[in-house]
């Protein structure tokens, strides 16, 4: 009863996997789903081979309950990593905190760092789902508008950023590489974030920082010039920051559900100690698989010399083969570096719709992306639900974790319309 | 922040799994752990072949993102078994919520039911974790105690429950077989319950009634005469119970943390609502391999006709051995029919312990358990945490969902010190 909308309408998430599963016989071959994030295929074999050992595992301790925080095979190899990433020694046990995906992680951090009527700032657009995690955590959103520049790129100003902190403020959540914009922020853009932070940190009190929630999910997923930053790797960050990620993006596992919160001891107690009454753990199976994983990725990989690196490639080729079917079909694609997607504006389609989509009790993007849904068998996401208002330009968000072939029958029916 | 003592004190489970762990290299051959509720064995080979059937999926649909609400094949089949049990159609959609394990479910029904300051009822002793879970809720815990009748059952009393509801309830836990306790509770108690709670609801406006959430994970543990009834098949109580079960206890898979609620949909809608929110779904290939599961484990196994009538049966043989250990150890076993545990008085064990393990900042059953787990090796679960009140009597939770040779070990220490 916290939630946006009371908890009543259903998330952009399941309409549209919803509308895609009623509409998928109208077409032949069937929708061509660029919506949701998921990739239309299974993991590589090394990670599922890593799930079938784990759930072939004779001893008990393979399936039953794991340590709440997580799993130690886990949190060693995590550990491990982040102190390769962080510059500096990450305990296993008092600086990692396993969670069921990074949506999890970020409710997490959220509930351990909010008091009731705190601020969390969004640079905007921003994934949905925060927004009801921050109401039900008890916190208020308060979003910082990032704007298009002459070259295409979403920036966040300082100024804006400046602005949007109040003696309130709690928690600035960073999403770098951003979800939908396909945005990485660059060392730079962070630097500024980081330096803002900091002097705003100056005036505060200890124990009420302004904090940060690293979400990099899509760390893996950098498929242009700009490399990824761990945010909590820059200059004073590290003891007011709370990474999150997981593994999904990375192994196309996405319904694997294992996420993370990597950061100092004082701030990942308060979400160790919130677990056992999410969940007593995390699924342990899924725990051990993952620990194989992630070190056998560093491993050569269809030519390339790792898996991640592997996986940067096939997206960047990807993200073209996307880009240029919009520009195809007159949706201009906005730049982007990471992440699965490409928002393109759809302002030549939309005169197209007709009337009676336009019910007026949702966005036009949102309008628009139902009846390219259910006319034209392209499912995408509107980006409505990314911002706090309806966003000036109707801008769409296609995704690109598809096989070529759905990426291909999506081009020829977006070209169709035009 | 609003969890017991802050979220600064570890619970209950994670001092004893620590403690375990710490001593362990003391005790040849280990410590004898009889603390938290997990078989130290594997899942039987049925089930382990069901999640590596998942593991091995080359569809992208059995590793990417389920639907919130839980993966159909799951639900389908838990649609068609609860029906069976409530005597009524379960709608697959609209009627199952599937969480991560039961502790997730209670959370989820939890925050979903109560209003700020809303009242949850807890027939006392109760599973700890439920405190803090309606404080996480915005709850308030009102305790119904139990007492401990001639014959050694625990009964809860038709005063006692009336008397503990007010205008505020809003929640009655019904936890049967109960933990810790092992008691299975009868027809007649259930129907008494339901009465109560009848009653009250003839007062009650609509969407302000009484609930009940029946927490039923022990569901096919019954080792006793007393068979399992399902609350909501009770007369009247369909339209306000939420029933919780998990996978965990009946296929000796503490791990891998698949649980669900059933209920009308005007109580699963805002359960499922939430869902999004606290992970974007449960893990689908967990949710996979326990919807194959659950019907094969209705075939003949090991002899007997089901692998369900298999686990109650080699239940009750433990349940046997560990009675008659404690017995030996003139420790007196209170009587039990279901779950995993028998609670006993060690009263008679007590004077033993020396003065430094009375620090006064825990209850004495408390101390007595860190005596006997660094002491004597055997680790056991004190009940003060289950009360709101230090007991009257010291009483230890024993768990027998341990080998033959732990139980022995534990037998044989036990022994020892009296
Ligand atoms: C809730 S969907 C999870 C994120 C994602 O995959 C998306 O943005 O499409
Ligand atoms: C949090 S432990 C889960 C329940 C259980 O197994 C126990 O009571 O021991």
């Amino acid at each position: 009863r916290r939630l946006p909308g009371g908890g009543t309408s259903p998330t952009v998430w399941s309409e549209f996997a919803d509308l895609a599963r009623e509409v998928d016989h109208k077409f032949e071959g069937g929708v061509a789903n660029l919506g949701q994030g998921f990739p239309n295929w299974a993991p590589p074999q090394f990670v599922k081979d890593g799930l079938r050992r784990a759930a072939s595992e004779e001893s008990a301790g393979g399936h039953q309950y794991a340590r709440s925080a997580g799993h130690p095979p886990l949190t060693t190899v995590l550990a491990r990593r982040y102190g390769v990433h962080f510059s500096r020694d990450v305990d296993p046990f008092d600086e990692v905190a396993v969670t069921v995906g990074a949506t999890q992680a970020l409710l997490v951090a959220l509930i351990a760092t909010l008091d009731k009527g705190s601020e969390v700032i969004l640079p905007e657009p921003f994934f949905d789902l925060y927004v009801g995690q921050v109401a039900l955590a008890g916190g208020v959103t308060k979003p910082a508008p990032m704007t298009v520049d002459g070259d295409g790129e979403w920036r966040l100003s300082e100024d804006t950023l400046r602005k949007a902190i109040t003696p309130k403020s709690r928690v600035l959540i960073v999403n770098s590489p951003h979800n939908p914009t396909g945005k990485v922020f660059s060392r730079e853009e962070l630097e500024t974030i980081a330096r803002v932070v900091r002097e705003e940190n100056r005036n505060r009190l200890p124990g009420d920082e302004l904090l940060v929630i690293a979400d990099e999910v899509y760390k893996y997923v950098c498929h242009g010039d700009e490399q990824h930053i761990h945010f909590a790797s820059l200059q004073d960050m590290n003891d007011i920051t709370l990474t999150v990620s997981s593994a999904g993006k990375t192994f196309s596992a996405t319904g694997w559900q294992i996420g993370w919160i990597v950061g100092p001891r004082h701030l990942i107690q308060p979400c160790q100690a919130l677990l056992p009454y999410l969940q007593f753990c995390a699924p342990t199976p899924m725990q051990q698989a993952l620990a194989d994983c992630l070190d056998e990725a560093d491993r050569e990989y269809e030519g390339e010399p790792s898996y991640y690196a592997w996986l940067a490639k096939s997206y960047a080729r990807k993200r073209r083969v996307l880009a240029d079917a919009l520009r195809a079909a007159c949706v201009e694609p906005l730049p982007s570096q990471g992440g699965y997607f490409v928002v393109g504006d759809v302002s030549n389609l939309l005169e197209l719709m007709p009337d009676e989509y336009r019910d007026g009790s949702v966005a036009a993007d949102w309008a628009f992306c139902r009846w390219l849904a259910a006319e034209h068998g392209v499912v995408a996401i509107p980006s409505s639900p990314f911002f706090t208002d309806e966003p000036s330009r109707p801008l769409v968000r296609f995704a690109f974790c598809k096989s070529d072939e759905i990426l291909g029958v999506a081009a020829a029916r977006l070209k169709a319309l035009s």
